[in-house]
């Protein structure tokens, strides 16, 4: 990446030494000798980077990337643009994965802090932010003025928290930048690994996680969220998005401005989400989509297509609002409409309820 | 609120006060030196407290309020009762909002504690309470006879403990009261600001939230679990009720008394649920409703209506537990009588699942 | 149970006391004055140990045990094995929640540490693992060579942590095993008790959970994810399994090898999960039920059934992927052919969004 990372680079290996560890092929007439000196997003990369190319969905960014070179299924090395140099390979997210844990060896484990006590004398903390106690600022880590850092938090190395922000008792905080005025409720997990497994019938590659979650000015984000960090770019939270308790965001998520998040929501990895989205409660994202700006989801909503900017879908799978209730509606006539024997009553995933069920009508005290 | 308040009322402004704050339209002889003591909600306020009419649904409790003023809708201010002053503008909760953080400052970032110790000297712990190590308990906080409070605990300002109760390690309770021999589990998060903002194009305006959380009496809440403190009233969890983990319940919700609360189910804001109710594990509830005593909601409804006491509920939209077995039986019989081309499987809302497929017939080792 | 557990047993009763303490009758010809030395499910029992049958569904494993006793229900009494004792009751659960309370006292609160420092001197720590600072490890716990223990993590009594592995910030782990190459992410909580309680219409008897949580090697656990210790045999998390953020994992569930559980899944307690299953972000399991190995459950699903090893299952409830879609598309076809007046859209299950709407097409920045 061509930001500061809050990882170092080991190595700076040949196309020729990437080939040797992932088993891919050099595209032919490509240089063996060339130097990768970091791994960036297709979109993102510039002649320095590797990047790799597995999931189809971006094509066209494969086929436009400024990359040195990309790790590529056979079928379509092909289609790089030229000056792009191909590697091979069956499985271009494994052998990227494969790649990076060479590259970024301290990525693989989950960041670990350094300090030996409360604060760090390594960090900074203005004299007018205030800690309460418990609290744990790791080396490099800064805490801007008017910031309040609530009891037993963990500030990770190099955290960055603007001022007049507000971090909540047994907060964790690693691999971020934190704008001013952010307020975060307790028990906020932010900058933890991504969720990046290469899958395969022997077990699952870890794939290092480089990226960093950036929450931008006057966000607000309720207990007990989990926001991870990217996996090869950042986690973007926009200025005054608000999000509610109990919400994931996975690794490349960009969440624009001014959205609200109500609880329990999901977002899945690399989906983009526009200014003043509003999403309800349970809902669920799937991966690598794209929400229009003013975009409405309801409420358990499980979305697996891009949805129209100023759109309003509901339903699981999730469709525009009018569909949703035409085919709700249409289902209760055609139920209604059939003669009906209706199956034994089951309750269904509750937990251990084995026993005398409770008296269903004592009324309300 | 007539009650004990975890925050301190900063101004007791005149009507003319509010309107000028609000830029609301004092009702026609209405005393605009009337003095404003507190604010409350509709059903809970008196003479002299400050109130909002904005959701139709609460119109009885409107016209039936004994509130001294009210913020309400231009084309609702002739409901109000006689003796009741209106504030007319066309946002009633923003400009609650607005008038909130005007007499409760310190509501409108997170409740932040005074402690420069383990325990403060201002707190009272009793002799037979148990603390474990790096507890962290703030002035005022009183801890009982025979409670336990786990390792890395934070107990706020004010908060009390009954007898007997037990708070695992790394909870967080604020601006709470808790009852005796009530079991907190590892990482409960208790009493931080619900989720109100008045939304607008220009970005979402936080409403102070000055409520408590009120734990009856042998109640159990699992671990991971979130209860944000009342708006404008408190959060209420009653006597007997046992709530599993990584549950959601939001500001200004009152929970029966021996009611079940399977995991990860969410209860959105003041939604009323009587004794002895059963929700099944994911459930989620929309905000305002009233859910009867003993109703049993299977898990992963989407409630959005009221349910009656003893009903059984299921679905999403959720309904009567008969309807939706009839809706599930009539679907899968249109689904059999349709001749069918099965579009793509898709998986949807997996994280990162680019590569190789699992061995899908690998034998249980 | 024949392992060793993080409980004492306080007493060792007769067949006679449980029958006293019970209400229980016990089977004409058992000897009353038989020692009852553990508790154990139906299929791990031995003859010293008592068990209990109330779920129908273990009918086979009752006909098969080989328990000294069992708590049984008066109409499934006669199909005890020979030699088996039954101690007939019509809440079987229920007295067995209750002896479980006699033999196992402590296991009725929370486990709390004993600790008095951030390490106890009973605990041991190899000299090559790091603990940050805050971290809070309790007397019998052993971390093992290579762990690396995160800021503010509370490591319970006797709690094992194996080789190179990783706890994160503000994680708490107590009745557990855990293995080497273990990841676990800041915000976990391992080993609370699990959500068992006999209801009942004067209110809910919590059934103690004596079980443990065996966390087998190279299993990776996300940020706020919860696991629960079993009831009457252990939690189990198979080797090179990959947990997401925030999913639940009840009592007694088995997960095997090499799965893949995303975000917010929710697994119900007694639930066995083959080989390689991979379950979609927000699924949710009923308890009891057996998913075969290789199975792919669809994000969002609602499992109320077995699922066959190599099946792939979408919806709520969910069915093969085949026959969902199918509904799926018969559901759009009906509704685009009924005449239909739309309800009015309704978001449900927000927070608190009652004021002005925001702007729904501002475009994205």
């Amino acid at each position: 990446m061509a930001k500061i990372s809050f990882f170092p680079l080991a190595v700076a290996p040949t196309l020729g030494e990437v080939a040797q560890w992932t088993g891919a092929a050099l595209s032919r007439g490509a240089d063996a000798g060339r130097i990768v000196r970091d791994v960036a997003a297709l979109d993102e990369a510039g002649p320095d980077d590797l990047s790799f190319f597995d999931n189809p969905r971006y094509l066209d960014a494969f086929k436009a990337t400024r990359a040195g070179a990309v790790l590529v299924a056979p079928r379509y090395a092909a289609q790089a643009p030229a000056g792009c140099a191909t590697l091979a390979t069956p499985q271009p997210y494994r052998a990227m994965a494969e790649a990076m844990a060479r590259l970024y060896p301290q990525a693989v484990r989950p960041r670990s802090a350094f300090g030996e006590t409360g604060v760090s004398p390594a960090a900074f903390v203005h004299s007018a932010a205030r800690l309460e106690p418990g609290v744990i600022v790791d080396p490099g880590a800064v805490i801007g003025p008017g910031a309040e850092i609530g009891a037993g938090a963990v500030i990770g190395p190099q955290v960055r928290i603007g001022r007049d922000s507000v971090v909540g008792a047994l907060a964790s905080i690693a691999c971020a930048l934190i704008g001013d005025r952010v307020i975060i409720h307790p028990g906020v997990h932010i900058g933890q690994d991504g969720f990046g497994f290469a899958m395969g019938p022997g077990g699952h590659l870890k794939a290092p996680q480089i990226g960093r979650v950036i929450v931008q000015d006057d966000v607000e984000i309720g207990a007990g969220t989990t926001i991870d960090r990217g996996a090869n770019r950042d986690t973007i939270i926009g200025e005054g998005t608000k999000i509610d308790n109990l919400v994931q965001i996975a690794h490349n998520v960009v969440v624009g401005r001014h959205c609200v998040i109500v609880s329990q929501v999901g977002v899945s990895g690399s989906t983009a989400i526009g200014d003043f989205v509003a999403l309800g409660g349970q809902a669920g994202l799937a991966g690598h989509l794209e929400i229009g700006a003013g975009a409405q989801i309801a409420a358990q909503s499980g979305v697996m297509n891009d949805v129209p900017a100023g759109a309003r879908w509901g339903g699981s799978p999730a469709k525009p609002m009018r569909e949703w209730f035409r085919e709700v509606t249409a289902l209760k006539k055609l139920a209604r409409g059939t003669a009906s024997r209706e199956p034994e009553a089951s309750e269904g995933m509750t937990t251990d309820r084995r026993s005398s069920a409770p008296s269903p009508r004592r009324p309300a005290g």
